[in-house]
């Protein structure tokens, strides 16, 4: 094997697809990336057991040279050192060779690594997805719904299901549900394209490899995603980029009929605000373990919220709300989940809706009715 | 107690004087920021065993008021959590309450804090330094001074003298060695101030509290500096800060004798050329114990830098010196020594003076003459 690579090209598919490698694995190769080259450009794909990434840079883009094939070939190369290796090199175009005993030369300007790779036979395949069935998606509108909807999953391994994002299509319409049992987030999505009759799926991506896909499609200016479905994968296709995620067995719990329909008291706030003061009253809750704090309903719109910590201090914090209607309302919450929720929602104003002390209360917003967002109290009073 | 002040000075005041608190202490007391409100203004301190650090807030300046004193007193104030809470007080102006039982009541905007204080009267008193000898130094000096040795200080406490800075004062010169006994680096300044006859000072000031200090000097624009010593502290004094260090105990190793005056071999190098080639060859060396690179002069002016790391590969680099003048040379040092002392040295030339495989060489730089690295070769031949 042997070709010219562009440096800066490299460099970028190499930062995309390390996402997916691990710096401890169990199966030893995967700590490398492999290399393809073929009469079409130069393949790169990192791995784990969760995601695959394949990043794939052309012979030629815009009329420029991007890759000369030389000979064609694959290696794989431990990922840090070759991340690092290439980052370093004092040219803009980089020579790479392999020989027969996968000894690899580097080179650039007058710098020379000869560096041991692995037989590329040796790297797994990657999964192969029944093309027959796919759909498409704005890479923006797929980052907004990763983005409302992943911070909600659960970190913790005991119900494995609950570390991944809900995602159920239906006609058009695509709904995305993260929960980790304390707090919820639901985002509704209108796709372009119609499902056949009677096709629907009914899946769970985990909420790390969201987070990862989103990471790569905005470091690339993405612009379409073309999505397709297996039993137990999904591949993420754009340009010059594959993305494979690996779905979570097992069944979602129905999450529908958590979510009060009616409510006693609705509270409208001034998003930014309001935020702002539930971050100054955590602030000595932290230090708990519930970062909890108590919302109370005044006279005059105020709401006042306010944290108690013994060996600190207390702290109060009026707000003036947009408008209460219902009746009045004490209620104790999580100020991280009303932070991370309200970050969301990302609108300048949002309304609670909340039906008594001890029940779950929801979070909207007039000016997205795509979202919401569920928060479960805690039980102080 | 009572003062209103201004968020963004008391903010900048906290960020200065925190740099001393230590998040664990023995002393408990430590752990919090000690204010003290007069007549004249603000006056913020955080102390740790090495450091204290002093800052002050007048009552005004320019022509704006920053502080308005309804009633003299002091307070002593978890560091941390006064810190947080100022920052993210919403309105400009901060009002600090203090009854007699050290209740503490941070009031701003609609928010209200009130946390428990500790008694100022149990708060260590700052050193007492005799203020009859002292001498100034242009900031921008002494953060020079201290970036271009401290990085050779010991990072371990196996000879605690060597952890810090040896300054010799003689008439008009200051002469600065760290040491870790694989390394040094020496800097020598010129001061404004002469010393009287007879008056000398040798001391060591621990590296971690010059780092702390120039980071301080740099944020907060000083011009000009006034030192103060003792037989056990240290004092730097600048508008508004007073910032003391205690001195380490015991006598520094006398480093001129390890200081080569002849030379075998002369090696100019582009600095900046030859320490991105140094870096690169580091690479796969890093993974190894010693970070060792192998340094070979060429025919026609070349320099080899090689490294080799037997599970991973090897690195040669080809670099074109400037001139080599005298014997050849193979000597194998450790990578980061020479791109540290590079770094410190901020010239676009250097020269490396060698004496031999195993003595120790020294680099230096025709456009500054008053600084000086030298290295201790690895035995690897």
């Amino acid at each position: 094997m042997k070709f010219l690579i562009q440096k800066e090209r490299l460099s970028k598919s190499i930062q995309d697809v390390i996402k997916a490698v691990a710096s401890r694995t169990t199966i030893p190769i995967l700590i490398g990336i492999k290399i393809d080259a073929t009469d079409e450009g130069v393949a790169l794909t990192g791995s784990n057991s969760d995601i695959s990434i394949k990043s794939f840079i052309p012979k030629e883009e815009n009329d420029t040279e991007l890759v000369d094939i030389i000979e064609p070939g694959s290696i794989v190369l431990h990922a840090r050192f070759f991340s690092e290796i290439v980052r370093k090199l004092p040219d803009s175009i980089i020579e790479i060779t392999v020989d027969d005993q996968f000894k690899t030369v580097i080179h650039s300007g007058n710098a020379e690594f000869v560096i041991h790779g692995l037989d590329a036979e040796e790297y797994p395949r990657l999964p192969i997805i029944d093309s027959e069935h796919s759909f498409t998606m704005p890479a923006d509108l797929l980052i907004t719904l990763v983005k409302q909807t992943v911070f909600a999953v659960s970190q913790s391994e005991t119900r494995p299901i609950l570390t991944g994002i809900h995602w159920v299509f239906e006609n058009n319409e695509l709904i995305a549900v993260a929960t980790d049992s304390h707090r919820l987030a639901l985002k509704k999505a209108t796709l372009q394209t119609e499902f056949a009759n009677n096709q629907a799926y009914n899946i769970v991506i985990p909420g790390k490899s969201l987070s990862e896909l989103i990471k790569i499609l905005e470091d690339n200016n993405q612009t379409l995603v073309e999505i397709f479905v297996t039993t137990n994968q999904i591949l993420f296709k754009a340009k010059n980029l594959l993305f494979y995620s690996r779905l979570l067995e097992g069944k979602y719990p129905n999450t529908a009929k958590l979510i009060p329909t009616d409510n006693k008291t609705k509270v409208k706030i001034n998003t930014k605000e309001f935020l702002q003061a539930v971050d100054r009253a955590s602030l000595l809750a932290r230090e708990g373990k519930n970062n909890v704090v108590k919302f109370t309903t005044m006279e005059q719109n105020m709401i006042e919220i306010t944290s108690y910590t013994p060996e600190i201090g207390k702290v109060v914090e009026k707000v003036k709300s947009l408008s209460i209607e219902g009746e009045e309302i004490k209620i104790s919450f999580s100020a991280k989940y009303m932070i991370d929720a309200l970050r969301a929602i990302d609108g300048s104003e949002a309304t609670i809706y909340f039906t008594g002390t001890m029940r779950p209360f929801v979070i909207k917003t007039d000016q997205d009715e795509t979202i919401l967002q569920l928060i479960l109290p805690v039980r102080t009073f």
